[in-house]
């Protein structure tokens, strides 16, 4: 069972792909998927809908995990732009025939921290343990995507006997730039 | 020379495609894109992308026409949720190679009434005027894509000696939905 955790946003877009074996989580790939920046919306969400469908294709994920709707009513146009990318997100998804799964930003500092009001820094720390990574994943896109598909993991898992702690981590594939 | 314009809208997308022969313009086909109301965001998107591809798959036009991004302080939930279907209509255009155009919604009144500040009723009226329709274009949806295109068809032909009023509309592609 592979879960890829993304992380929505013109600029960047952060990805990460778990997988579970044997009730073990394991890191399979995590990056980011970069819009040019000098290009245009129509060319910038080409880049997300080929680069997401690519990581799709190439990782094989049966799940989607996003963060919910937010509504930013002090930043509404960059909860637009923000809306192209995850319209174009959800459609390569809906294409690859993989389920979408959506979790309120609460849901996921809650299953990582015990906490629905962590600071950013304390899910980072808990994405870095619970994945034994050697250092915090970065861009902070990526610690959000990952963080994302860990509170899928513990949502899908939690009624079929929990998960084991003990997590596998595969050097080789560290966090790296796609795209 | 065709131009799409569309309204777009999860529940909703409407699209008109007009024709530039020998500087006149002709209605060659409007109508909508229907979401099912009871799909899933992911579901629509797709709707929405497939009806879209559709259209210029079958229409051809060489450009898109949309409105600007608007903030709506009042409902951002609305403009994310528009931000989808926006995404992957502009992921259409893009993927089929054709230009896409935005107009603000004062300039689209401006170039139809001479009014950036026009109702509704004004505008529906004046789509009715100029493309010589018999009836309103219904639902409101289909009237907003005709009058993003007739704002991109004027904008577009000003520079190259204006357009002719002498409109001809063909009755046998009145607007129709589809998808």
């Amino acid at each position: 069972m592979r879960i890829l955790g993304i992380d929505p946003g013109l600029n960047t877009t952060g990805y990460g792909v778990l997988e579970i074996v044997n009730r073990r989580v394991r890191l399979v790939e995590a990056g980011v998927v970069r819009g040019k920046t000098k290009g245009s919306l129509t060319a910038r969400v080409r880049e997300i809908h080929d680069g997401v469908s690519d990581v799709i294709a190439s990782l094989k994920p049966q799940a989607l995990a996003l963060e919910k709707i937010y509504a930013h009513y002090d930043r509404p146009t960059t909860a637009i732009l923000m809306g192209h990318a995850r319209g174009v997100i959800v459609l390569a998804a809906a294409q690859a025939g993989i389920d979408v799964h959506d979790y309120a930003a609460t849901q996921v500092k809650k299953a990582l921290t015990d906490n629905g009001r962590a600071p950013k820094s304390q899910m980072q720390l808990a994405v870095q343990r619970e994945l034994r990574l050697s250092t915090l994943p970065e861009p902070a896109d990526v610690a959000d995507a990952l963080a994302i598909a860990l509170c899928h993991v513990y949502s899908s898992t939690a009624s079929a006997g929990g998960l084991r702690l003990d997590v596998v981590v595969t050097p080789t594939v560290a966090p790296r730039p796609r795209a």
